[in-house]
């Protein structure tokens, strides 16, 4: 690793690359250092000896005013917005805010590829103009900060898909971008991703990120930064994406809240310069990351009533009506308490009990009915997914990481090992194989009516944040991106307590489970938080609105 | 050809296959021919010295009684259910027309693979019972006999792809057909289609389908026994698919009304045994094939009641409100003269001048706003589309018809020729050409916008019906497969005359269209009815219905 002049927290370590390939990262890096001033830098005692917890550090640290600490722990993007609309704050104190925060979280967490203070800072000075001379916002996002993962594409920034040769410099914003753009969003940061963007340690060429609350602990990916800046209030909304899990899986290990929509629900046109070859079988869709279920649903709202359809038809123009979407009849619930597969670890276990129990409670009675349920064919799923994730063996992934001299990273090898050896697959072979996903998905949706749900509630993920390069099981969200159903992980206030052990009389329920099992032995979790995750039926994001709407209440959730 | 006991009328050759092969044929020719009773069997005279236009034969054979022949010309599907339940009809009467007329439309066309009366009867006595007892009708369609496309499978009948490998017996309705008959519909007989499913001559194993209009041309296809048998009124509904133009051509050349919904808007669940490889990149849609608007709209209400999407997540549940849905605004027509890659054949040239005549009136200002409009990229469409169909290089579908021994077809020769030589494609490969797809696409959605139309109305094909075995450009129906755009072909009082010609001023627009001229001018293409395309927006459906709504009325349109 090169010597940074603005260097994070280091937990583990990531293989070097060529001399060459070393010598071009100290350069890019050099060039984000650069930019950040000196009154925002962290002292070296923090950076070389942090705490296990890093989350008080952006608060306490004496780098931000009090009201930068108001305009960043008292407010979601809803009340910000509203703040700035009635001239509470101007979108240049709002965006300075965020914008020192960031660079804060990103000393802490390693959660950023790029930082570009001045031009947001002069983004919101033309947003306060705007007010002031026309007595009206440009619209529902008029200064919000809203920071994008990595890959996906803002004017006059650089993307990549998470490894050196992929970097691209990005003369257009891409269709989403420039709806929020339109909609008075301040760009403001870009976010780190996995070197692969295909597995949940987000740990590029940019360095790892780490989990605020347990530096030992992942921050998950692939849209890991986001996930980290967002839990440390670095920001207030972020876009992320998920062909796996990579909205749900950060978001739950840093204790916020993440939704994927059903593919085609948002725009993502140009978001990745080149196509992925997973996608000839399972969809990638984009969501929004953020501390407040309101906030998902401004996100959506805004982006939607764009019509993003008219210029790109491949997506369903259902009319969003969100958290204000009827419910119909009574709310059936259904629970999972495991898949038949991996039991999850035990705080998750604790936070199914707790959810049951506020669910169960018969004050509830005339608006939910609460019952058990089993995913239909999550093993089967797990082991037919890894292999739909890469019809070209891995070669082009592989190859663009290896091009630059850059070393593969342990999660991206892992990832890909057994296809690499099956090797690039005929369209035959894809017919077969996509045949063969139609047939799972039928089946499940059959299970689903049998069971007869609105929506189900269960496990966000094995366990809570997983230790460094250990994500190895993302079963619990990769099922809803097989089957494209729309989830949302939300967070609940259990954490991981010292000590807390496996029950006496567990069973392995697989192999996988048994594995989960000793890396829960291995490391230490105390302090992560617990997300649990709300899923309803395909192209049903209304519906699991309308659901989380009434859910928050019970649960008491932001 | 082998010597069959049913004779159909003949135009134009088959290549035979292996003396075994045509052995195979001749067992599952006569296994049909052996069901028809003598007492509908058309005079030899007849099917010997045809007429060119076999249209009025039907009323005329003397086969049909008049009530018979009320049942089957004077009434939709929409006025038949209403008789039914009220009691004017029973369905037995109402079966038992339509089974002998299919079985005399057959004669003239060839457009069957199946005849069932026998069992269709035993389903019209149930339901007859049903209502006797009940008093009310099983659902909307109670009675209805509906033909079926002869790959889509239905309980107790044989389906296949178009050759002889692929022909197998199915124990279970598919999903749609399960829904309509539920829903009170009756199958009796299943319609012919062409050899590889992929082209515009219905040319299978079971003979050529002719055009009722005009023997020597084509009925086109792949739902040409559909088009061919309703145009006889040998059906009142009948079932297609289209990825190409498989509803909508068949439909223009025969005079009906033909629907081609957006990709998942319909079930079609197992409706190929095997998976497509054109599918990889271009989605099969199904519809409806009729004589009336209300009949398709009919159609749709009925299947989407039934919520096909809770068991086939794919489909998409945008409520349908068709025919009722409101027009919001005065609607924006673009009228297509020409797609800049093939100007129509005079007849259709004809038919577009009357449709703007009819439109361009002063009376309909308030409601509707006429415009030219051209569609984006018609030629590269149509070049990239034919690679699109075949990433297998043609090689499962000519595998499939040479291992029975069958012959190949010369249209399904033509379809894959240059693709065979190109061979399987990879996963990359594929990767590549959707980004090119979508790119397009998106292309096209912008030029849509920017000439601001609702819909657009133009050709359905390059010409009224082909001659046999020259149905090579598809242009105009294929380039709504390549976007995924809805469309309708719905018929006009346009016929072919006798000696039209191209304007002296004609200058082609492409080697394709000098190619359109050749084929106009050594070929009698007289009496060939001529259908228009409405078009719109992707997942706009319903809004093509609102318009059609609108505009059968200023056409006059049944």
């Amino acid at each position: 690793m090169s010597v940074r002049s603005l260097p994070t927290i280091q937990s583990g370590s990531l293989p070097l690359g060529t001399t060459e390939f070393e010598a071009k990262r100290s350069t890019l890096l050099s060039v984000f250092d650069e930019k950040v001033p000196r009154e925002y830098r962290l002292p070296r005692e923090i950076l070389e000896n942090p705490p296990t917890d890093v989350s008080s550090i952006p608060a306490s640290c004496g780098i931000l005013t009090p009201e930068e600490i108001d305009i960043t722990e008292s407010n979601d993007a809803v009340s910000l917005a509203e703040a700035i609309s009635s001239r509470k704050y101007t979108a240049v104190m709002v965006v300075m805010a965020y914008s020192k925060r960031a660079i804060i979280a990103h000393q802490l967490t390693c959660c950023l590829t790029q930082w570009f203070m001045e031009d947001a800072l002069e983004q919101a000075k033309k947003l306060d103009a705007y007010l002031a001379e026309n007595g009206k916002t440009v619209g529902p996002l008029h200064g919000i900060p809203i920071s994008i993962k990595d890959h996906i594409p803002v004017a006059g920034t650089f993307s990549s898909l998470g490894c050196y040769s992929t970097i691209v410099k990005d003369e257009t914003d891409s269709q989403m971008v420039e709806i929020l753009r339109n909609a008075g969003a301040v760009f403001y940061c870009k976010t780190n991703q996995p070197q692969s963007l295909m597995h949940l340690e987000s740990d590029s060429l940019w360095g790892r990120v780490l989990n605020p609350f347990n530096i030992h602990l992942s921050a998950g990916g692939s849209t890991g930064g986001e996930a980290a800046l967002i839990a440390l209030k670095g920001s207030v909304i972020g876009v992320g994406t998920d062909i796996g899990g990579s909205i749900r899986g950060p978001s739950a290990f840093c204790g916020i809240y993440g939704f994927k929509p059903t593919s085609y629900t948002l725009p993502m046109r140009s978001f990745l310069a080149s196509p992925a070859a997973a996608e000839l079988n399972i969809l990638c869709s984009t969501g929004p990351m953020c501390r407040s279920a309101r906030d998902m649903d401004l996100f959506m709202t805004t982006i939607l009533a764009a019509k993003p359809y008219l210029l790109d038809p491949s997506l369903i123009p259902i009319p969003w009506t969100g958290m204000r979407t009827p419910l119909q009849n009574r709310l059936k619930i259904g629970i999972i308490s495991n898949d038949g597969f991996i039991q999850p670890q035990p705080p998750v276990m604790r936070a199914i009990s707790w959810a049951k129990n506020l669910l169960s409670d018969d004050s509830h009675a005339s608006l939910i009915e609460v019952k058990e349920f089993k995913p239909f064919g999550a093993a089967e799923a797990w082991s037919k997914i890894l292999h739909m994730y890469w019809p070209d063996g891995g070669q082009v992934s592989r190859g663009a990481i290896l091009s630059s001299g850059e070393a593969i990273h342990p999660l991206s090898e892992w990832v890909w090992k057994e296809q690499q050896a099956i090797g690039m697959k005929t369209a035959q072979d894809l017919n077969v194989m996509r045949r063969d996903r139609d047939n799972f998905r039928h089946e499940f949706a059959k299970s689903w009516e049998e069971q007869d749900v609105d929506v189900v509630i269960g496990p966000a993920f094995v366990g809570p944040a997983c230790a460094h390069d250990t994500g190895f099981y993302w079963t619990y969200t990769s099922l809803y991106n097989f089957v494209d159903y729309p989830g949302i992980v939300f967070p609940t206030p259990i954490r991981t307590k010292p000590g807390e052990q496996y029950d006496p009389g567990y069973a392995p329920l697989s192999d996988a489970c048994q594995h989960v099992k000793e890396l829960w032995e291995t490391s230490n979790f105390e302090g992560s938080p617990i997300d649990l995750q709300l899923v309803a039926r395909k192209y049903h994001d209304n519906q699991l609105f309308a659901a989380l709407s009434l859910l928050r209440n019970i649960f008491n959730s932001p």
